[in-house]
């Protein structure tokens, strides 16, 4: 399919490329010298009245380049994203986390923050994340608080993180109180994806990257929706052409959404379809549901609150259901009780003056949000803890049977 | 002199008030009830796309307010805060952190966060830094970072945060690796200056506010320069009129510099005047030299070493040596040799490239940055030294004679 380029339009002239196919990661280097050499052009621009503090700006081109990975993806990828860096010029540096969550923390951003003043980075100099969604918050985070901000580019290597954590800058670290409650909005300066890095993704991490294509796929809506449904197939075998098309629709749906709403404070909230119910499922798990099957399940929520709730038409919960299953995402088996997830509801960061609001798809690509009558989500609550304890039972009927 | 009220410009129409006065304190709840009313419509007024999600966001005001104080400040203005707050409407809250800069790094701010999120703060919600320039700097990192910024008014207690660190919006904390290199630009939403405050001021956080405004005036030059050289006696008076005339007039400058140049990319380098040798000075010292002499110190250096890197007037050394003394600033007792000066000017984060960088005030209003030969500067941290050895030397004869 070759490289494909997209491009992020922000305001005031600003904006980012993505790069996304195979064998991107080898020009890695070579583009990040283009792009902080413009960078550190453009505040002259901005400050004619400075003369000579603008000439020094422009001669400082980022010269380190630290990347921060994470004890799964450092071993595949760091050798070859710092040759990549070391030929371009960049002088590189690592620093690998422990893989997982559990890193998303803030003992380790300090641990990361500490570590770019020993090396001494400067403003001028740049962050490089490596890794999948973890990574890229954390990455892009730190980053955007160490002396202020300075640059950071991002490498997904998860579906996940390639179509949803590596474009939008939301950055983020968890609070005990609470994921992503402490965080940023900051765009990476560039993204690169590079499809390879799919061959060595774990079975699991399919899941999750699929629920976040097919939630964008219904807000999004025609071409795209039309387009998922078709090549659901050619997507669970892993064709590599198919699964670039469908990163590049995901990527141009995000980044349009992004550019109109660059600080979440209206139309962005189309991207948390599913995902009010999914943070209550994840943390009343502990965090060990995986994300694709919690937001997939969110999105079967929000489609029956939304029958009587919203417009949403009743096609579109069996449409949305077939395309769910024919992506291969497994149902949540665990049930939790609806008072439980009641309350979980009510603690997510998106509960705005004590109003519970959801995203509903009406049909594939008219959204709306609402905010919800407390006692009917406790009644849609209560259907969803039925209907799991009687799938649960079907189940183990089934296993006992055979 | 009544209460005065100035506004800083930025980009986007935005901006924020200042308040300065006697009484400016009492009036925070209902000030602050009518900026978060407006900060709630901005967004709305940002996407027309989502007609629903805006709606939302303008019924939205900030209910719960978090007043972030320290163990010096808060026993004796948090009441009255807290007051004020209620009175308006919002449900008061309060988190009280050690006095002194030892609390301006990332376990307090976690602390903080993790208060926020148990406190069940939301994006609506407000926080409220009353204190000197480290609650500033703090308050305003956590409230810039909490769900990725909620709103942060600043109440400055200290002359120096009055005139410095409350507006501007560069927020931090201090890592092992060095002072404020962690932090975000993020301004505050409004700024009460109630001079009332002063009463309670120890002298020697007096110094520290008149070496910032003897900067300032310098950069400035004209009338602010010209007021400040003739209302040094009333201001070491601490005439009440005399130091609302001072703040207001170092706030105007401020303002308009940040409004030219709010992410520090050129002409707002020039607040810096004096800070590159202060800083050296200040992390030499263990972070026990006072910041005001540091800098009036700062200033001299450089004043002496742009005779030679810069164009600054012979004249201008005199002046400024003048002022400073009329404002009864003290000079450094300590001396440092220039060897471990030099390591540390290089250790600063404003060092780009590996150059040099100085501000020069050539005469008053007139400043330019420059890139100054490593040789140059190492000669004229050798006169430094030689004279502090010497005036030590002097000051110890003339001890000895008594």
């Amino acid at each position: 399919m070759g490289i494909q380029r997209l491009k992020v339009v922000l305001a005031e002239g600003k904006g980012y490329d993505i790069r996304v196919g195979a064998g991107v990661l080898a020009g890695l280097g070579g583009h990040l010298r283009e792009v902080t050499r413009s960078a550190g052009a453009s505040p002259a621009a901005a400050a004619p009245a400075a003369a000579e503090a603008a000439t020094e700006v422009v001669a400082e081109a980022a010269t380190k380049a630290v990347v921060i990975t994470d004890s799964n993806v450092g071993p595949l990828y760091l050798d070859a994203v710092r040759a990549s860096l070391s030929e371009a010029g960049f002088e590189a540096f690592d620093l690998t986390i422990p893989a997982g969550e559990g890193s998303k923390n803030l003992a380790v951003a300090t641990e990361l923050w500490e570590a770019l003043a020993l090396l001494g980075i400067g403003r001028g100099d740049l962050v490089v994340g490596l890794g999948g969604g973890v990574v890229c918050d954390l990455a892009g985070f730190v980053a955007s608080t160490y002396m202020r901000g300075i640059a950071c580019a991002l490498v997904p290597t998860s579906l996940l993180a390639m179509v949803d954590a590596s474009i939008g800058g939301k950055t983020a670290v968890n609070l005990a109180g609470g994921k992503n409650l402490v965080g940023t909005f900051r765009q990476p300066v560039y993204v690169a994806v590079d499809i390879e890095a799919l061959a060595t993704l774990p079975a699991a991490e399919w899941e999750n990257g699929f629920a976040e294509l097919a939630k964008s796929a219904l807000v999004d809506g025609g071409g795209f929706y039309r387009w998922l449904v078709e090549n659901a197939v050619g997507l669970c075998a892993h064709d590599e052409a198919v699964v670039q098309q469908a990163i590049v629709q995901a990527l141009t749906f995000k980044a349009r959404v992004v550019a109109s709403d660059e600080l979440e404070a209206g139309p962005r909230e189309c991207l948390n379809y599913g995902h009010t119910f999914a943070h209550a499922l994840e943390a009343l798990s502990g965090y060990t549901l995986s994300h694709g099957r919690a937001v997939a399940e969110g999105m079967r929520f929000a489609a029956r609150l939304g029958t009587e709730a919203a417009t949403v038409m009743g096609e579109l919960v069996n449409e949305q259901d077939g395309l769910i299953v024919s992506l291969g995402i497994e149902p949540v088996r665990e049930s939790y009780g609806a008072d439980e997830l009641f309350q979980q509801l009510y603690a997510d960061k998106k509960v705005r003056g004590g109003e519970l609001r959801f995203v509903f798809v009406c049909e594939p690509g008219e959204w709306e949000v609402a905010a919800v009558d407390p006692d009917l989500v406790k009644i849609y609550l209560i259907y969803w803890e039925q209907a799991k304890v009687a799938a649960t039972a079907a189940a183990a009927a089934a296993a006992a049977a055979e």
